[in-house]
């Protein structure tokens, strides 16, 4: 062996590498990437590689005592003068313009509060009246299951065909569409596929859209917080997210809608609730929607869950999703190569290209279930998608490359063991 | 002065007398109900005589704790597992439950989250699939405004004309209805009225829509918590309410929505997400809703505040709604004969007769914002409904009769200081 070349003490003794190659390359691109390195503002388990952070966000250390606070001062002494001293009243849009700040959206456009399913049936219902006669709606078949749910739901109300197509294939369909004559009210897409983490080309697809006189409507569930997504700079129409992926809002966090200033205007609410109001107090009974994003609020929003979320967002104060971004590419990039040089034959279905990779590696294998299971005895926790994926989503603020490259052994050392085949790790529930 | 009675001593020194009679009533009625008086569950500040539980109620002792596991334990350390280890999927159904057993349904017909809006856009949307063909939704023209937003919005959809009567009206107007031949798809009505405190007939308004074929569709805001319900006994067929009232489950806990069994076969919830999945974790593109009142899940519940109003509502285990309402009937009838002896020319508008009045007092006076606003100072806490409502609300469990006297004797010194013409006092905003 060498002599130690730092010291240059030729005469020191030979000890054993303790450390392999990848071991070097996982110290050397965490040291490049320290400034990026926020686990220390996050409160996880010692010891845990959690790899689950694009279904459930980690607790970010500044939520607790924000919550103390709210619950303890501002629900508990100051009771309801609170919607006047804390402004609980100006929570979503406050909470909405932070989260604008995250995917490219200025102020005024984006409002938090209820769930991703009401803010997709808001967003659908949106787009039926700014296409008024349209007769066709285009989505993916990939989509997550509520985004289907809720795409078949308004396109029964509205009198749409739904038309099913990959990302890929959109641009394709819509301009086949256009060209029977057909007008499209709404090409509905995911920036990323929950399963595999394809990251799609919003920008082309928003050009696509616009092109065939439709309207762009994405979901960011699997992006904000860990991809640039440019709402305004990409003209997107609408937007919808929810708020404990990515963005570590806690379980449920409130979810949120993001209307472009060009559409507010024509913006009509089918679920119409007083926080919407354009004089909320006066206590009319008439209907009179709010200007700009406030018209989409409905009634009054989950406050303890909606101050958490606000919190969490300061988790990454300092570093930009630009910068999340760049941590993450390394991140997924050094896990892919762990994997192929220690799992041999491994399927990741993710793409390899940078502009085609969300933030997450999912694996291919028959037996996907079994080794989420056995993983997480080994504390790497990722989770099982069906029929057949072991999804490792990588929230980089908080994720090393030695995490990367401690998930990949483990991910060896279950199969080398059978642990996946293991008759304890029947089927359960897991949730997304 | 008279000798001491109980003590029997006649030349014992005659000592002025400190309390009033008013005091001595309190005493004696605080006596009397002292197995009801639950305030030492409550964590409320010192010295303050709270009368607005019906706006935000107060913090239960027992949700700090459970916040502070559910954030540190549930979701900082077991993160994802929660959903299996901790129920958290089952909660819509498990606090729905407990809601349930507040106001009178069997389980299975409550499920809790999202906001009464939702909710209400739910209840009527159902209303409208199950009676087609209906021509005519009834409603009270002083229900609180997103009431009416809703019912003006699903009306616009379904193609129904919106009648309005206020509750005592509302059997003569259905069987004019019917005696015309008109199809009433729904008598919609709150419980209580929430400026006057009217409690409304709801068995007699049940029966009335129930004869004119129609759906009864009742908001419980403001009596869930507070005055038995009888749901399943008075065959409501659809009801809604909110958890941050008396319930107590903090700044815009989540709402709730009751379907009758017998109705749950043939709901349709018009914002479908693949919480309310008959095999959720099967991420089908095809909406299949869940047996039972689950279909009426949307996407994910904001699990900290839906968490903390679980906690909330075991504040009053072991005094059940009946016994509340004892203690607040004599707590409102109290505070009305203290108001009446001390405040002269006081107008209540709420009804004296116990089956008419709801949980609160208001009071009619040209200048009630700044009576509001100047009782505060004296850190006694209602609210102001315009035009003209001082707003008392009683919720029972943490209020005694002498808080009741209390709130009598500082309403009766801000009108004699004049400190409600306070030029401090303007108007600014308050919140439900």
């Amino acid at each position: 062996m060498a002599p130690d070349a730092e010291t240059g003490d030729a005469d020191a003794p030979s000890l054993p590498h303790l450390t392999t190659d990848l071991d070097d390359r996982a110290a050397r691109l965490d040291a490049e990437h320290s400034q990026t390195d926020l686990r220390h503002r996050f409160l996880l388990p010692d010891g845990l590689v959690y790899l689950d952070g694009n279904s459930l966000g980690a607790l970010p250390a500044a939520v607790p005592p924000v919550l103390r606070r709210v619950v303890q001062e501002e629900w508990g002494r100051d009771l309801i003068d609170s919607w006047n001293t804390a402004d609980w009243w100006g929570a979503p849009g406050r909470v909405g313009d932070a989260i604008g700040a995250v995917v490219g959206a200025a102020p005024g456009q984006v409002v938090a509060g209820d769930t991703t399913t009401l803010r997709l049936y808001q967003a659908l219902r949106a787009a039926a009246v700014l296409r008024p006669g349209a007769s066709v709606l285009v989505t993916d078949p990939g989509s997550f299951p509520t985004d289907l749910y809720v795409a078949h739901g308004v396109a029964a109300e509205a009198g749409w065909r739904v038309e099913l197509a990959e990302p890929t294939a959109m641009p394709g369909l819509l301009a086949d569409l256009t060209a029977r004559g057909e007008q499209v009210a709404a090409l509905a897409f995911s920036h990323v596929d929950y399963r595999t983490g394809h990251l799609w080309d919003l920008p082309g697809l928003v050009r696509a859209a616009h092109d065939a006189g439709a309207l762009a409507v994405a979901d960011l569930c699997h992006s904000a917080g860990a991809i640039p997504v440019g709402l305004d700079e990409h003209d997107v129409d609408l937007a919808v997210g929810c708020g404990y992926k990515y963005l570590n809002g806690g379980p449920g966090a409130p979810a949120y809608l993001y209307v472009a200033a060009r559409h507010q205007a024509a913006f009509v609410n089918p679920v119409p609730g007083w926080h919407g109001h354009a004089d909320p107090f006066a206590m009319a009974g008439e209907y009179a929607p709010a200007g700009g994003i406030e018209r989409a609020r409905t009634g009054t929003p989950p406050l303890l869950s909606l101050l958490a979320l606000e919190a969490a967002l300061t988790a990454v104060d300092g570093v930009d999703v630009t910068a999340v971004r760049e941590r993450s590419l390394s991140l997924t990039a050094f896990l892919r190569a762990c994997l192929e040089e220690l799992v041999p034959g491994v399927d990741v279905v993710t793409p390899a290209d940078d502009d085609r990779r969300g933030s997450q590696l999912s694996v291919r294998h028959e037996h996907a279930y079994g080794i989420v299971r056995a993983l997480a005895e080994r504390r790497v926790v990722g989770d099982f998608r069906a029929p057949d994926i072991v999804r490792l989503g990588v929230a980089a603020p908080y994720l090393t490359h030695r995490d990367m490259l401690a998930a990949a052994r483990a991910f060896a050392a279950v199969l080398a063991d059978e642990a996946h085949l293991d008759p304890r790790h029947e089927r359960r529930s897991t949730v997304t």
